[in-house]
């Protein structure tokens, strides 16, 4: 094949931060061949009213009208069910819930899942989605680290279903082959994000590399192969979520002994020849269409305009993806920077 | 107890690398208390020569003249029969094993044992050590990575127990609980390191944070715990090996799209206080004088002058680790820099 098309790409998880840096990382989406993107909210503050995600989407559709925008609010004691009520007829999606102190933002995460019960009647009730980041905190008496943190957030995920089995949930950015088997299990209302940085790396790459440091961290190989494998299947309930997590390139390049570095690798600008490139590399090219876009889509219940984007392949060595982008004072460095990239978007 | 005395204390691996670095680097072993240090010989070029060896440590003599080197060859196809007696005739203990391109400057290691089964007969014949760097290269296909490449050896150390039998064999810088407790079913003559960071770190301390990336990397919380337990119970063939590898800082601190941190964590400077810190904070204090002397240098075979060094107890929050040492252009950050101690040596 030396084309490809897809149809209403759509990345079901991406952090599009806010003021200058959303300026920057905004438009990204649409370079790298999407319209649809489904907003995480844990920005400082965590995006937590209606009103708050309702300013945000208005502030991200400044930037670029282009794409759609599928709001979410973050999972704290602040939201209340009639909260839910008016987010679900503002046409707010999602609902998401970080562990606390899991990942970039998350001090003011959830610590146990019973106290939002009210909340979650309401949202399976109105028909919001909970999308979870799954994965428990750090515990050394209990033997748990961030190799096994998703490991042992599964019986969550399974004890969540099974009280609300009409409550649409995502587990999301899943990385191991337990989620993947889970999730499979589960009924036709529980679906996983896959990142296309998950579907490359191995503990390997992150291994002394800060720039490829994200949370879930990535794991073994087989857990990789998982991931692969369950792509390559075209599981209807497993699509791309890019987690594209942008940080300013000082904060990913450098640790001192007292600060790590950010977690998150940012994918946005070349999502879609990135997500081609992988799922040729593993056999899986014929499933580009339904991943980056329509098994999502149908699983939100979210159509798009019929809008194709084409892909070619790039001859000889591939595209080199770009060091860096700048606007301003502000800038980001994508994953694989410097690395080919074997499929480039056609521009109209 | 407000302090605490260990006899002829012995940093049984160390790297005390050339040149500039060098000068800056060896009078460390004496600060952190220590006066025996192995020394591997990993240099560029790798020291694979009685002669090489011995100039090796005239240089370290020249340097500190007050500490005991214990000198080593690096395994490769270099190394003869013949060079083994030579070597062993002028006073070198060991010989070093890497596996291909797990770590630091190891890109002359082996890649299969039985090549050196000649080498290894004359080594028991003897009476030469081999250290083991015990991590198989990753491999995807066998879903080897950092993670369990050191479970992954342990079939090798333990046919090359068997096939030599009389062989002294240390595995180096064990980091997981399969490693403590396959070497204990072994026999008399073969042993184990321990690294003080290693005692303190998981998986969780190094995730995108260079400074506590090292090789092996740190496991999983019950892999620390089983360090400690042995340590705790004072197993006679379990000791210290610091694993002591400075790096220049911005070779730790900075990563690029392409170039890793660099593998190694610094800790000769302040080792025998951190080590006593370590043991305290497990319960494990009173096998200090063992862990950190007596037990390695009683399966060496290598009897110390009798000088006892004392730690004591610092009242209040601790002594501050140093943030850097430097020495003309050359400086090194060690482990735990900024953070406290609970112990200092107390200088004659």
């Amino acid at each position: 094949m030396t084309s490809v098309q897809v149809t209403d790409p759509a990345d079901f998880h991406v952090h599009l931060r806010q003021a200058e840096f959303s300026k920057l990382v905004t438009p990204h989406v649409r370079q790298g061949g999407f319209s649809l993107a489904y907003v995480m909210p844990n920005l400082k503050p965590p995006i937590t009213t209606t009103d708050q995600a309702l300013a945000y989407k208005a502030e991200l559709e400044k930037i670029d009208p282009s794409v759609d925008y599928l709001m979410t609010l973050y999972l704290s004691p602040d939201l209340t069910p009639d909260e839910v009520r008016k987010a679900k007829a503002a046409g707010i999606v999602g609902v998401k819930s970080y562990p606390r102190g899991v990942t970039t933002n998350s001090d003011g995460g959830i610590e146990s899942y019973e106290t939002y019960y009210p909340v979650f009647e309401v949202m399976e009730e109105v028909d919001m989605v909970l999308n979870l980041h799954g994965e428990v905190p750090s515990d050394p008496s209990t033997n748990t680290c961030v190799l096994n943190a998703e490991l042992a957030f599964l019986p969550h995920l399974i004890k969540l279903h099974s009280a609300f089995p009409k409550l649409r949930i995502v587990l999301e950015h899943a990385t191991t082959r337990a989620s993947v088997e889970t999730v499979k299990t589960l009924g036709s209302t529980v679906a996983c994000t896959i990142t296309a940085h998950h579907l490359a790396m191995t503990v390997d790459d992150w291994a002394g590399q800060g720039w490829n440091y994200c949370k879930p961290v990535a794991k073994y190989p087989d857990d990789r192969e998982a991931l692969r494998e369950v792509v390559r299947e075209g599981h209807p309930r497993f699509f791309l979520g890019s987690d594209s997590a942008p940080h300013p390139p000082h904060t990913k390049s450098t640790s001192t002994p007292t600060h790590p570095c950010a977690a998150g690798v940012y994918t946005s600008p070349i999502l879609l020849p990135l997500v081609a490139h992988l799922l040729e590399s593993f056999g899986a090219l014929d499933k580009l269409n339904g991943f980056a876009g329509g098994l999502g889509r149908r699983f939100y219940g979210r159509q798009g305009k019929g809008e194709t984007v084409v892909l070619r392949r790039v001859e000889g060595e591939g595209k080199k993806v770009q060091e860096e982008w700048k606007v301003g004072e502000e800038s980001v460095v994508p994953f694989w920077a410097g690395k080919e990239l074997g499929w480039e978007i056609v521009e109209e």
